[in-house]
């Protein structure tokens, strides 16, 4: 089993790295992009979770580590 | 209009990032962990794009900055 997960900036938090990649786009000539913002996607294998704890389990992990809620926001999917 | 980029280490190319999320959540007790590979998500918003050019654009935008194809693979969607 596979756990999907996507964490990005809540609306309004400053993304200065899609800033830049935005503003490098511009630069390079593709002015068609207006702005960019940037998540991480987190592939998790998954192997002996008891049935039914998944979804449990995986937002304690979201929780705890794999965002930083305060400014993050994240979902996920489990696959297989 | 928004294209949705996704960017991932090919397989078999180390990913150390996704290695330390992995032990980290080993060591908290998600001993169901066994390995994570880590990617990123950008989001663009495109206006003004000759109608036709989207897919080509996008697609030398990842080559030319996005993606650095050596070690990782790329596709994106088109959405609105």
């Amino acid at each position: 089993m596979k756990a999907i997960v996507h964490v990005g900036l809540k609306p309004g938090v400053l993304d200065p790295q899609g800033k830049a990649v935005a503003d490098t786009l511009g630069r390079m000539g593709y002015d068609e992009v207006k702005g960019a913002r940037i998540g991480k996607v987190i592939e998790l294998d998954l192997e002996g979770v008891e049935a039914g704890q998944e979804e449990a389990r995986i937002k304690e992990m979201c929780e705890k580590l794999l965002a930083n809620t305060v400014i993050e926001s994240y979902r996920y999917e489990l696959v297989e």
